[in-house]
């Protein structure tokens, strides 16, 4: 049995999601081998520290009736620079612009030789190269599949799962917003913006909605993945994309009566990275309905392979965390 | 740099692919710090030999020319006891009957404390229980993620990549025969005998089709999977199995126009192993054409997860068999 001591920066759904799975979960991290302790949890005002282990219990409940962590007023870079621990669970609001808060944390804890894992897009779409190079030279783990596609192991699959193959190049559905609205569009033959509300009203879509709609969150995720399975050092801005605002019910109905549905399609391509709505044959693995994500890698020797899952919910995202912690210490 | 020693027992078109695959991938072994040389080949005339490694491109011009791999008659299973090797590579054909020659060397292997790496799907449909307990009695290490759905990582994805997930139940397509025979009497409207036809025509469907469309071989293989993931011990013999050869297209014109296709599902829950053709709506991740294989999860914490994949094909099962090696030996 490992003992882990880990922190928990940020703890909004993604954070109280890490924290209830890792309650769901203890006996099965046992199992494996890791006694895994939160140490510490901050949230943007609040923090609780506790060297044999928080209790992520009243933590929960004390973030759900007080609306923070604890009374502690140390900051989640602080706690990185000075609790003693191996591991830093990042999941701090993400930051496309400049890469943020997170940014920081990622780098300080690999300052300290800390192992990260996270879910905080943002910092990777921008940085991915500075990064790597930091938890290179420090010795320091660092994985980020739950930045990617929630519940779906994107880049475990092609990196791990898949070793004996090439990745020649990939394609998917990476942002169930807009696949959602693009479903109930052509279901039912009904304009961009009464979806858009519909999705809005269900907690689907964002109150700003541009993030999602325009492409960008897609493009963040393709250029995380890109840059993992290419070596590439790209950022979200190296990528063209196309939304899905302009796109009518008309146009979906001529698709599907050919055969075909429009999906919003993000790729790799001979290092060119793109995101567009594009015509995808009905019976294709990529033409999944809904809120689901899809992602799908063309190998040199056993051509394609597609894994489809919920791309997005905090105890999803919360899960792809685990499994990362799973992969990084397990006897 | 670990030099694994290993031989291939077996030498028809999946010990061919395998050998081309180590030919192909020798770099990329090596990069993974995997020195594998193929110290013995047995077909089941002849057998090749050589302490230093074959010479791969030899054995599989013989093999071509000649009908044979060498002129050596030492037979697969006695190379298993003598030769000094690490790694079996079974790919003998498959025996549903009562694991035929596959099981004995397999067994054999075991019982010498070597690790075996195996596509052959009829000693672990009938004799799992036994099969794993053998090689966890010496030690060994026991990987067959080829047996299921050829280049779709299957086993490997629900064991590993998904290992912070509970898996509560499963379902999928297992057979690229019965998938291609039911899609193309959906879109020729054309009944059974003349799709299973083209299917022979193309190299699709055996002259014998019925280990196939009798839903058997969808059977083995949902078993081996049922027995890996939730732990049974269960043989094909255990399972419910319904074929498609009575399904008409009128039938699945129907399904079609209330939005459904008809697929030949195994599936396993609760327990009960079943496989049967069953209504699937279009637009779900199950709902894939041509030969394509499709596997999905549903768990705990991440709800579904689906992969799909060429589920046939010596290349692609051979590209599973060194998913599989590289994962018992890379360093």
């Amino acid at each position: 049995m490992k003992t882990i001591r880990a922190s928990i920066i940020g703890f909004g759904a993604v954070g109280q999601g890490v924290a209830n799975v890792i309650l769901q979960k203890s006996d099965y991290l046992q199992k494996v081998g890791i006694d895994l302790r939160v140490v510490a949890i901050a949230d943007s005002r609040t923090s609780v520290i506790d060297g044999e282990g928080v209790d992520l219990s009243v933590v929960l409940a004390s973030k759900k009736e007080k609306k923070a962590v604890g009374t502690g007023k140390i900051s989640g870079i602080d706690i990185i620079r000075t609790v003693a621990h191996e591991l830093v669970i990042e999941t701090t609001p993400t930051n496309i612009v400049d890469g943020g808060v997170g940014l920081v944390n990622m780098l300080a804890a690999f300052e300290r030789g800390m192992d990260v894992v996270t879910s905080n897009k943002g910092p990777l779409a921008l940085k991915y190269g500075e990064l790597t190079e930091a938890s290179k030279r420090s010795g320091s783990r660092f994985k980020f599949e739950a930045t990617v596609g929630g519940a779906m192991p994107v880049i475990n699959l092609a990196c791990d799962t898949l070793a004996g193959n090439r990745i020649l190049s990939m394609e998917g559905i990476f942002n169930g917003t807009c696949n959602y609205i693009l479903t109930r569009m052509m279901e039912e033959q009904a304009p961009y913006e009464q979806m858009l509300a519909e999705a809005q009203e269900l907690g689907i879509a964002e109150a700003d909605p541009s993030y999602d709609v325009e492409g960008i969150d897609t493009a963040s995720k393709l250029v995380i993945v890109a840059n993992v399975i290419f070596g590439m050092n790209a950022t979200y801005r190296d990528v063209t994309v196309t939304g899905i605002t302009r796109i009518t019910p008309e146009a979906l109905l001529l698709a599907h009566n050919n055969g075909y549905a429009i999906k919003l399609i993000g790729e790799v391509n001979d290092g060119r990275i793109n995101v567009a709505p594009k015509l995808v044959p009905l019976g294709n693995p990529l033409a999944v309905g809904g809120t689901l994500n899809v992602f799908s890698v063309q190998t040199d020797i056993s051509g394609p392979i597609t894994i489809t899952g919920r791309g997005a919910g905090s105890i999803e995202t919360a899960s792809a965390i685990l499994s990362d912690i799973i992969s990084l210490y397990k006897e």
